[in-house]
């Protein structure tokens, strides 16, 4: 007979505002709701909410247990500032029909990066479409990557506050095993706002080269987007290109005049 | 740069039918259709209900997806009914106020049990309480082990949808790379309705032997129910100790006329 456990799981402090939950156009409150009870569950407190659909969701009953981190969730207009300040941003979703522009990784694969990016004092993002569509191929843009959850290819779509709780329960259960040092911030990856930043200063190399015309601009912005978060660039490396496109920007216009 | 998985996963057919879902005394038809839902997300098909509390559940629309499945629950008004057919019944809940009478798994290690038992033709139950109170010292009394999903201390409860959803990825995850063969049936598990049999059985045995005071009946009832539980016994063994107890009862019988 084995040993009863009594709740042996508890998320390590320093991790829990550093793996944060992102729900972009959310329907339905009682979703949002469901999401922070989860979330509460499993430790954490860092809840975003992108352009919800319903301008009462702050009251959403289904929070059990979760007021508090109801409060403090934070509400945004797009989903680059809700992500400004993460090193690495997950897209949710199952794939079927069209194939993704990013790697796709099952869920019980996600937890070792994840752990890894949270043990180099990175900042995760975890995001959620709305229940309708999940996420729109412009937000995918914004993802580094996008996780699966491994589930029956005739009934595919889960229920919003479902699909938070299962990546959740993984996520956090290999956060406890995890490298509690952290490497040294050489090597932190450059946050997502850090990347658009670099993306508008190259946007604008290319206009001030003429390198496409006009029409191509939206199509190239995302394009952009998808190139940086494949790179993995570190922060300093980032630092370091932003730098060099400044300067062929400033020379750009340079010449111009 | 990894390939895409396209939904790798998919239950085998043969064990669809053998991993059921038992909901104890459930309040809100919602839930019931959120653990529908989840149930055909992760290519389940077998739910039960005990004694629900609202008659209209079946009419639950946050069954998407799931329709047919709802159709097809069982009700019944006991739990020991529900889980008869059964060779491992698991119950859910977080161990936090009392000691537990059987062993608590941690939910990472049930997967390997029970893809064992879907392995050697078994049927498994996983029962969950009612939102309130979780399950009764009395459910309990007919599960053979108590699963729990680590969650923190300070916010253990689970929403009972998003309870369910994170068991059946962690269960139906692990029975994808379960061996397919199965073991000869001499060694197959006795069902609960098989060994509440026995129990029966048994009791009338106490009585007729004057073993215990009427009034100490309803706890040697639950006792016994747990011990059985304990022994894991074959249904082979369950048919010998049963065949041994009506001799036993009928020679008592015969000795007091």
């Amino acid at each position: 007979m084995k040993a009863p456990l009594y709740n042996r799981f508890v998320l390590p402090e320093a991790q829990r505002d550093s793996l944060n939950v992102v729900l972009v156009s959310p329907r339905n409150p009682l979703n949002i709701g469901a999401a922070a009870r989860a979330m509460a569950n499993f430790g954490l407190r860092r809840l975003a909410v992108v352009a919800p659909f319903d301008p009462t969701w702050r009251e959403a009953r289904s929070a059990i247990g979760a007021p508090e981190l109801l409060t403090n969730t934070v509400e945004s207009a797009t989903l680059a500032e809700a992500v400004a300040d993460c090193t690495l941003v997950v897209g949710t979703g199952t794939v079927t029909r069209r194939k993704p522009e990013q790697p796709v990784v099952p869920l019980s694969d996600l937890a070792s990066l994840v752990s890894q990016e949270l043990a180099r004092s990175g900042r995760v993002a975890l995001v959620f479409g709305s229940e309708k569509h999940g996420l729109t191929r412009d937000d995918l843009s914004y993802c580094q990557l996008l996780v699966e959850i491994p589930t029956d290819p005739l009934q595919p779509s889960m229920n919003l506050g479902q699909a938070v709780a299962v990546c959740l329960y993984e996520l956090t259960r290999r956060a406890e095993s995890s490298p509690a040092t952290p490497v040294p911030s050489a090597t932190s990856a450059a946050s997502s706002g850090r990347l658009d930043l670099l993306a508008e200063v190259i946007e604008e190399v290319m206009q001030a080269a003429g390198y496409s015309p006009r029409a191509m601009q939206p199509s190239n912005r995302h394009d952009l987007r998808l190139l940086l978060r494949r790179l993995s660039l570190s922060a300093r490396d980032n630092r370091r290109i932003l730098g060099l496109f400044r300067r062929i920007l400033w020379r750009l216009n340079h010449i111009r005049r």
